[in-house]
């Protein structure tokens, strides 16, 4: 440390008074990673991070996630310096309504650029925003989008394989602009890192095509050269190996993990602050020197965002492929027009058929599509969209594909980090079932308001003969239940294009689509007229009865035709049967609406599903019966399981008579 | 492949002759695999497994994990030449109600040590089943539990990041009897594995404290110097990379990933079994000489397995300390007596803290419970139990905390390993909202009914500064959708201790427990004599009114004592109050008894849980509430978000009161 520049020094330690303060304060947080990991952070942002302090959304900004999300007092801290947020804030931190949550939120303070807290993910972020910065550079010939994206991790986050996985995938891509921390500073809740790991992530990520560095973590110069480092390096992400000392520069408690999740008490901060040359009894203290020196490169940041701004629009103007391309990565995704597929009638067609038709339809129509499969391309239908856009990175860096091998987890939060980034549509597929190990990620992309597009084919026991781990019973009713999450489970071909439609024109939350292996029957235009719009609403009445329903028939997905042809077999009864394909979007609906769909007044109602029936009740209600499956499924022929499960046309007729 | 013996070739062939046969019978599978893999399990089975062809359960066996689970005809045939399944059973694969499914399942064949399918999992399986043999092994002093565990690995399974977190664990712990196979074709579902991976296994897994080896996959004489190897290894676990073909042998197919998922045709497979010197036109060949070949060593494992049994009973008669532990080990779960603490009335304890208290009760009643936190030991409320017992290998091999990192997902695949290798009652522990890192885990927990116990705190938004990302909001309703799996949420320390000892007494289900942080009060014997009883039925009348009631309020952990307080509020209603620790449970009573708790002609009903309501629309039904919380949760104390999200007693009340 003691190489480090008095001026540096002092701010740094200034940053350090303000992570104590804050946490003493609300009395909960995380001082100990806080201050070990505030000198790199420190000379990044006040030396290399290239962003706009009068405009945190400048679209060429380097982007920088604090993976350790813990660590918010010391994002919170630097954030003041900068002049986003006031001391009032620090003084609010972890308190309702505040724009400093107990972890970094991006949509609630202005430069936090990614809502981290769950350990790994941040890292993964980062390869993603890493990965549309690489797609956006490559479109826009290495002349409007060109940055770098940072990453602060923990030793925590190296723990979780998720960031093993997406480091994997950020080295075979050659994702030379990401520069990831590792503040290794061996201490994690629980006690020393020693009790848990073994690992020399030197090796492992020299194994995974990375270049690593290692250094003392708080030599602001080392600091410096592993960043130029990182920079020079553009064949290989950059790992740095900041060994640190946790809470550093504590008095007493420097090394120990009690700092790891408890604020320090008064009588510790005043003895740190007293070695720190700090007032040791001023609570949030920032002289007006170490802002200004932290400000010293503004003037050169403001003219970096202006220049670009130049020079953005001069390509534009002498650049027409540019320029449309640039149009449409900055179009808003709420008023997409596409054209879709039509799909006949009297044909049987699996839903992931009918997506991956319209996957090639909007192919070319959208050329900030970006995503791919978990290894199942031609199970989720992506084959065709990889063989005509190419793999990403390995065919070029404007080829669209993401292969992201086996590994869905890293697949959903790389696609955060694509989406966070902007200026891209991102999208991932995998089979139902799999969905599992993104769960996490999916709940990250809705409570960052993501519009990420999540493709899940085999959605049912249908799937058949790769048995129960491969058929899906719990999840179109669990993923259901993330909030601020759309599930659409469409019915026929037709519902299918109408749901990737609404996917596609999202804007603030992720969408999932369920989608059969086999083949379901489609709806004619004539008979059924309305699915489009229906699809729309969310629930819709698919075929009617004359006058007022004896009963009301709910299904969704595949159990839609099923129902339909119950209905048709009770031929002394009013029956509607209604298509569900998306829950959410019914409720949003008006009550008239509502209502119009599902008569209050008809309490007779049967709900259909292949799949766990729970979230039906809320439309049956204690009088009426579901159709579903609460026991995992066997492998076998799947019209075999559809006997020996009940879903037949026969046993749902069966079932809706004795409702009578 | 020149070197093999000409005997061991020929095994091999017929293996493979066997595996197309299969899966062309049954129009589906993944030949391509299989055969790549066959070398090394035909030579594992062959000359090093010990098990006992005629008990499979024999206790002190080699366990053997095909974690490539898609691979299961090369399972299947090779447990047929040891003669534990018929042709049969082969020419059944993946029909209905078959002994060979899509993808092996441990309860349904015997010699099917997992169900596997789920990439990466498979692994970690292996590395709970060695973990669990260490833990046995010394605790008997070598010489009772003794045997190796052995895994065959496929490149989807090594990009599964899951597989590399379970790894670190293993070379953390020196799991010197994990021995496992990589099967290297290169080739994965949608390509060339490098269109997806550039990782150097090697330096990865030696970069995690493996022992790693390459050899050629299809070199018997290379497999069983590899094999001895690892056994020679004691103080690391070994990777053997095998570098091998897809579907090798295959006439024109050799190396060609479309022989992955897909049947090979009539022809490539008549031209293969050519080139394999084997009859083209028999389906399903096996001669006698190769079986006769496969059983040499039979004689000496049956020996091995007697000699084990009288070394048993002569350690078990001179070792009263081992013959105690073994006692234990081999105790059915389902009639364990406990000791559990008794809460006083009047306290507030946060039911996290009624779990440690029972967790300090059992430690030493208990010699077999294993398990720990992944790293949230203090908040997980299991710190005492690893300050008391120490830190697995670390601290030595008896020691019983398993201090698992940061690494939710695979803490709960290695439960399973350990689950599926007996003699322990495995149990782990993190933060609700970090089930859903877990999630497939469980899901395999429950798939192979495996009485794996999750300890799940901080439970709802209750969890207060650590904001949204730390609070549980769908976990509770979407845990309850897993099949075959309790999910326990008890409403005080009482309600805890009992829901401990229903999750301890499970054999055939995972529980998973959902605990406060915050502190509840402690129900008194007088007023609530039924708890202990009740908790057992799942749901129960926790407070009853005079007669026929005017309302059900039904509600489960947290939201419990909220309850009994709103109705308390409202004097001039008759209100029932309901608790339901388990929906599980309650559904598993009579209708008598259900009935007499949701009396069917009470239809006015309130439900309350700090979580998505779906799941309590089945009770209280169309004209019912439910106050829940569908949205997500934000940083502050946690008493201000009760406030704000309406979870006081006042607005309970108001709820109720409109129902009337």
């Amino acid at each position: 440390m003691s190489n480090n520049s008095q001026m540096d020094q002092k701010a740094a330690n200034v940053i350090k008074g303000l992570i104590m303060d804050s946490i003493r304060k609300a009395n909960s947080g995380h001082p100990g990673g806080s201050m070990s990991s505030a000198d790199f952070a420190y000379v990044l942002y006040k030396d290399f991070l290239r962003y706009d302090p009068t405009n945190t959304n400048w679209l060429n900004r380097d982007r920088f996630v604090l993976a350790a999300g813990h660590e918010s007092p010391l994002l919170y801290s630097i954030l003041h310096l900068a002049g986003l947020i006031t001391i009032e804030d620090l003084k609010q931190f972890r308190q309702l309504g505040s724009i400093t949550p107990g972890h970094p939120e991006h949509d609630v303070t202005p430069g936090v650029e990614a809502t981290s807290g769950p350990l790994g993910q941040g890292f993964c972020v980062g390869v993603g925003m890493a990965t549309a910065e690489a797609f956006l550079n490559a479109k826009t010939n290495d002349d409007v989008v060109d940055h770098y994206s940072y990453v602060l991790s923990s030793d925590g986050d190296f723990q979780e394989p998720v960031s093993l996985g997406a480091a994997s995938l950020a080295g075979l891509w050659k994702l030379g602009k990401l520069i990831v921390f590792y503040d290794s500073n061996d201490i994690q809740l629980a006690g020393p890192t020693c009790r848990c790991n073994c690992t020399d992530f030197r090796k492992v990520f020299e194994g995974m095509c990375w270049q690593v560095l290692e250094i003392d973590g708080h030599d602001h110069e080392a600091i410096r050269n592993a960043i130029k480092a990182g920079q020079a390096e553009t064949g290989k992400p950059t790992l740095i190996i900041g060994k640190t000392k946790m809470a550093a520069g504590a008095a007493t408690l420097e090394g120990c993990h009690s700092t790891h999740g408890s604020p320090l008490s008064n009588e510790e901060i005043a003895a740190t602050k007293k070695g720190f040359g700090l007032p040791e009894d001023e609570l949030f203290y920032v002289p007006e020197d170490v802002v200004t020196h932290f400000r010293s490169r503004f003037p050169d940041l403001k003219k970096l965002a202006a220049d670009w701004q130049v020079k953005l629009d001069s390509v534009l103007a002498g650049n027409k492929e540019i320029a449309d391309f640039w149009a449409e990565s900055n179009k808003s995704r709420s008023d997409l027009k596409l054209n879709l597929p039509v799909f006949e009638a009297g044909q049987s067609v699996a839903t992931r058929k009918a997506w991956g038709a319209c996957l090639d339809a909007i192919t070319d129509q959208l050329p900030t599509l970006l995503g791919g499969s978990a290894d199942l391309d031609p199970s989720n239908q992506t084959a065709n969209f990889r063989k005509k856009v190419g793999d990403f990175a390995t065919d070029g860096y404007t080829s669209r594909n993401l292969a992201f091998g086996v590994r869905e987890f890293p697949m959903s939060v790389i696609l955060n980090g694509i989406a966070l980034h902007g200026g891209v549509i991102p999208f991932g597929a995998t089979f139902l079932t799999f969905s599992d190990y993104c769960r996490n990620g999916m709940r990250m992309s809705a409570l960052q308001k993501l519009p990420v597009i999540y493709i899940y084919t085999h959605d049912s026991f249908y799937v058949g003969e790769d048995g129960p781990t491969h058929q899906p019973i719990e999840h179109v009713a669990s993923l259901r239940l993330i909030p601020n999450h759309l599930v659409l489970r469409p019915a026929d071909a037709r519902e299918t294009a109408a749901c990737v439609e609404m996917a596609l024109n999202q804007t603030d939350r992720p969408s999932s689509l369920m989608l059969t292996r086999q083949g379901l029957p489609v709806m004619s235009k004539e008979e059924f007229p309305q699915v489009e719009e229906g699809v729309k609403r969310g629930g819709y009445i698919v075929k009617d009865c004359e006058g007022k329903p004896d009963m009301i028939a709910i299904a969704a997905g595949s159990e839609v035709s099923l129902a339909i042809e119950a209905a048709a077999m009770i031929k002394d009864k009013k029956i509607r049967v209604v298509s569900m394909p998306s829950m959410e979007l019914f409720e949003e609906q008006d009550q008239a609406y509502k209502d119009s769909v599902l008569d209050p007044t008809v309490r007779t109602r049967v709900a259909a599903e292949a799949g766990r029936p729970e979230t039906w009740y809320k439309y049956v209600g204690l009088d009426g019966a579901v159709l579903g499956i609460s026991h995992f499924g066997a492998s076998a022929p799947a019209g075999q399981l559809a006997e020996k499960y009940g879903f037949t046309a026969d046993n749902l007729a069966k079932i809706m008579k004795a409702q009578f």
